[in-house]
């Protein structure tokens, strides 16, 4: 079924097939076939049936997140974040920013969506960054091919399933949208071609379009709701395209990552970081894809946030961390490629320094970033058993690619990629460098010199400058990007032909002829004092939204779980993440008690926790399952005893127990469970516990 | 000479003058009349000459901020914000949510930048949120017409005053633009023709396209890089355009503000405030804007960030605002209409109840977020002595727009519009209303039901359906938003003709007839239970970016201001939004420093303080100047006595000066300096002063 491999998977592949539109959807996670993964992915935080409608409309009616424009009727693909889904995002920001950003010395940067056209053609985007669309000829209904090829397909199993008698789940068939598969009516098929179904099912990110266009053909696909056969699939491109300034010659695209803005500006960075490496740049964005029919909610949609980091690192040396033992012995949940090769889907626990030790990891700075990102999604309260690691296949990297990991987080929607991490190697700034001739690299002092016998480039400039005129600098920049061995054969065809063929690979300047008038190539020695080299990239890369929404599906279970009320349920966020920290619910709106809420307000926020008051005219016990609803950790509670001895109730989310105190110390637990130092039965020990006043929601 | 008036002033006029474009500019900040505003703007904060380009290339080159994609050769409008700018930016956004959002409890929302045709289509940008452009048919050269008349006139004015034999600075004639305005030659003009210019350059922001193209006729303002006349003035819509999804009738916008997605979401947002008024959104986030040729670097830009308050209050009750006695003392710079109808320009300081009850501004909640504004801006570190609230002037009002007041910043280029704050009425809800259908209002329950006589207007269901078929709903929309005197006259004109015309205003349906077997328009009585309104809108609209800016011209200053070096820049930030609070230095990069600095750093971590450690091998004083220039306000040396006796030198950025301490003693008074709870002067009485070690930056 294919999770959406969306962080820059086109990118990584633009580059080694030029001839074609690169598949965005190269491999096939095998998700559903680990039956203790599908388990899992069904149950709550409290290991009870999960029902992602009932989470659907609870998040919406508490406004974590809305369709966009709903009003005008929406448009597919944007939501945006109310108060809770907001503050959720800002704190999950928050976090990532104070864990990766503040924690290692990262140059945080701001670039903008807005990019011109010749950036994106540099990075393969423009020519690449495409999914395969189909025409229904009669009604014009715009089809995305493999989904198309994939939904027909499974109708027809499921048709099958049913004609054999089988009870036919949804979840079984269709966990990733939300449109429920229409079977083809009870129809058997033969046992071969169910296999062959199955087996194309099994590899559908793998089809290029031609190919899912002989798919079509081949099992005469027809579209039921013509009766026709949709047209020839074509690429379509990703990015929303504008044009930047009044001009119509200026195109330009909003940005699909905000990788591009990092690499452009690495020599200011560079230089800004005091010419000291190894260094990494961070950006938080959004970025935008248009995707042909979106669904799956806010896992896939046109307009996201991302957090970014590239971790520029000398290629020699082995790429080590100088912070790895902090991580060493972290254990992580690793799907390798060579279980994967062999058709497995098990994941081994593994020490990240054996790991590493192993090969299982190409070096420790990636290692490194593998086990700090774990780390910064336990912290933010991702249920641990639903991450995994999985390792591409050698087919799903690009050619440059060293190694790359992706943390995929289990959902109802099935393993979902959250977070890419590659070894992009020095990749991305050469293709800037010989672009632009801009030097993209770094300058290193040598302690002691070398001495180099090399293949050199003279180029005559008092003749290659008139000579080529505007296009010598990019000229002249491709020459100098020249390998050691591309000089060698070069220099042999300009001893015996008198001239050189030179590819540019710049859109009006393919190829440019160079006499012997006007260079020289000769093996040269030359003592260097300073190396020069183009540093390698780590990219770790994080969807936010797919995480926030990992998240709330973790941290989602409902009082029914528990022998209450099914329709009352509860996100058990951790406190760090939670919106809002402490509900205060005066027992009614009666001006009596805003003085000590307003008090107790100031208190808190002077301790820096969010809070917020509940007044309304409902019972206490509701406006707490409103509050559990919305994730918030902790209550407060202001009754007639309070005004009479200044004590407080306070309340815990999950269990929904009370202790109750005076203010000092309410405050003091408060701040303690925020800020994790004490858990709640911590707090049972030290404060009285507190039962007088029943505000167990599902007796109110 | 007119600031781009940016925020919104199209869309407050929009619907005013549906027969023209709106003039995207249309006041004439009195600027640079001002003699005293003149010098204050060209002075810095120790009251010493500013030097712009001075203050531009240090930012540059301490990577605040860069043009984008400067390797590509950059694109006008577009900048990428460094490290140092982009904790500046975060800085400033924490502090306007902790300022704004918690201490109100505002619901913040975080919408898509991609917005459908038809939203705002209905807000009014897609037909008149543009500016004029001619071109130079011999170049194709496109030419903002505002800019280029303003340009023409000037440089002849300069070439007048050459021939009459003044000095001529640039500061005179063109603070506006980085462009250094060429005279044409020395050419003496008549003295009536002077003041013609000089009153046309006084009003350049009030004239339309047609009025433009005429006084590039009449004054025959020919291009001098071609000699012809520019064609005549063409209206260029400001958003940038774009493709939402595969189809090509998807037509989609960038957001040019963050409003609309606070207006279409005001249902659900009403709904999670428990119904509750007033109460107020929020939304920080990028807009869009695709100026024709951007200059004033980060002034105008195509990308930047907003961060817009939408504060729903009834219009009943003179929208009093029940925290204004909180604010109600504070004094402000206010620049009312009376001033600037007499032609003048000084500034009147008020306290905000006396501005109120003199009807100057319109009624509490303005006047309570003006005073609100002030604080910010004042927390941040904005010059108090550089900021004025100046009142639109009636004509520059939308009709429907109550009041409406400009935070304005004096830089270099002028008074600068930074925050907006308008009372924009029902305005805004009720398009959206009338356009969808969807019932953005409030339902009260009102104590005593009240007997109302009124125009009651009775569809009959049962034909009407029928006959308008899809049209219906938007039709009765339209008809139940009458007026109570729009239903009066229709309902005599159904009486005489039959029939009534209803204007829908829709893009495909202007106006429908409705005849009198479909309706009925009737006075009759009613006893009503439930009030409902269309709440009234108060806007604080703030343009983070030029906010940013200001607050870098007015924190700069050099060492030469006080007898140092020329070339030392300082930026005193206040410590709340300085990038970075504390610099740790130790003497020099050897390793028996480390532990030290390490133990430091995270010390400080711990008590949330931003740090960086430099040990790097330039100087103490050259690694301080490179800190100073970067806002940092504290720093910390570890020297080879610290080894010793655990003590470290602190010291303040703006005077030099150095206290010695413990290390206890010297994080306390980094906390309580950082905090704003002591001044430097606070701690040179507590702590020893320390005068050992040379670390003036104009003496290493």
């Amino acid at each position: 079924m294919g999770a959406h491999f969306w962080i820059r998977q086109t990118r990584s592949n633009a580059i080694r097939s030029f001839s074609k539109v690169a598949p965005k959807n190269r491999h096939t996670p095998p998700k559903f076939k680990n039956s203790e993964g599908t388990k899992m992915a069904t149950t709550t935080l409290r290991g009870k049936p999960f029902d992602r409608q009932a989470l659907d409309s609870m998040l919406r009616r508490r406004l974590f997140y809305t369709p966009s424009f709903e009003i005008y009727n929406g448009v597919g693909g944007l939501y945006d974040y109310g108060p809770p889904g907001c503050a959720l995002q800002a704190n999950i920001i928050d976090l990532w920013r104070k864990h990766f950003v503040l924690e290692e010395d990262m140059l945080e940067v701001d670039c903008t969506s807005l990019t011109p056209e010749e950036v994106l053609k540099t990075s393969g985007h423009v020519d690449k960054f495409a999914d395969w669309m189909c025409k229904d000829p009669k009604n014009g209904e715009i089809i995305r091919a493999d989904h198309y090829v994939e939904e027909m397909l499974s109708a027809r199993l499921k048709g099958d399933k049913e004609a054999r008698g089988f009870e036919v789940k949804m979840e079984e068939t269709d966990q990733k949208k939300k449109k429920k598969i229409k079977s083809t009516g009870a129809v058997k098929l033969e046992d071969a071609t169910v296999k062959e179904y199955e087996e194309i099912l099994a590899r559908i990110d793998n089809y290029d379009g031609p190919e899912l266009g002989e798919l079509i053909i081949k099992y005469d696909l027809k579209n039921p709701a013509t009766g026709v056969l949709p047209s020839e699939p074509t690429a379509f491109n990703l990015m929303f395209q504008t044009s930047i300034g009044p001009s119509s010659n200026a195109p330009g695209y909003l940005r699909p990552e905000t990788a591009q803005g990092q690499f452009v500006n690495f020599a200011k960075l560079l230089e800004f970081n005091q010419h000291q490496m190894p260094f990494a740049s961070a950006s938080i964005g959004k970025s935008f894809r248009n995707e042909i029919s979106p669904r799956a909610g806010l896992l896939r949609v046109r307009e996201f946030l991302m957090a970014e980091i590239e971790h520029f690192v000398d290629p020699n040396g082995e790429k080590k961390h100088s912070r790895f033992d902090e991580v060493k012995d972290i254990e992580l949940m690793l799907l390798n490629r060579e279980t994967q090769l062999a058709g497995q889907t098990h994941v081994e626990k593994v020490v990240i320094e054996k790991a590493v030790a192993e090969g299982t990891i190409a070096n420790e700075t990636l290692a490194y970033f593998l086990a700090r990102i774990h780390l910064f999604l336990e912290k933010i309260g991702v249920d641990l058993s639903k991450i995994r690691f999985r390792q591409h296949m050698a087919n799903e990297m690009a050619h440059y690619a060293t190694d790359c990991w992706d943390a995929e987080l289990l959902t109802s929607y099935g393993w979902i990629e959250c977070v890419g991490c590659a070894d992009r190697s020095a990749y991305d700034l050469t293709v800037h460098a010989r672009k632009t001739g801009a030097p993209l690299i770094v300058r290193e002092r040598l302690e002691t010199p070398i001495s180099i016998e090399e293949w050199q480039i003279e180029i005559d400039k008092k003749k290659f400058g008139p000579h080529f005129k505007k296009d010598g600098k990019i000229i002249e920049a491709a020459i100098q990007a020249l390998s050691q061995d591309e000089r060698e054969v070069l220099a042999k065809d300009l001893a015996s032909n008198g001239k050189i063929l030179i590819n540019i690979g710049a859109q009006d300047l393919q190829t440019v002829e160079i006499s012997k008038d006007l260079i020289a190539i000769e093996r040269r020695k030359r003592v260097e004092n300073i190396r020069e080299y183009t540093p390698n990239v780590i990219e770790p890369s994080f969807g936010i939204g797919r995480i926030l929404y990992a998240l709330l599906e973790h941290n989602y279970w409902t009082r029914g779980n528990e022998g209450g009320d099914e329709a009352r349920c509860v996100l058990s966020f951790p406190p760090i993440v939670a919106p809002v920290k402490v509900l205060l619910v005066p027992l009614s709106s009666h001006a009596s008690f805003k003085p000590l809420i307003k008090q107790m307000s100031l208190k808190l926020r002077s301790l820096g926790l969010a809070s917020r008051v509940d007044d309304s005219s409902a019972s206490i016990g509701k406006r707490y399952s409103r509050n559990d609803e919305l994730g918030t950790p902790l209550g407060i509670t202001i009754d007639f005893q309070s005004l009479q001895d200044q004590t407080f109730t306070l309340r815990d989310r999950d269990s929904t127990r009370q202790v109750r105190a005076d203010e000092q110390a309410v405050l003091e637990a408060v701040k303690a469970l925020v800020e994790g130092e004490k858990t709640w039965s911590d707090i049972e020990k030290e404060l009285p516990v507190f039962e007088g006043q029943d505000i167990d929601p599902n007796l109110n």
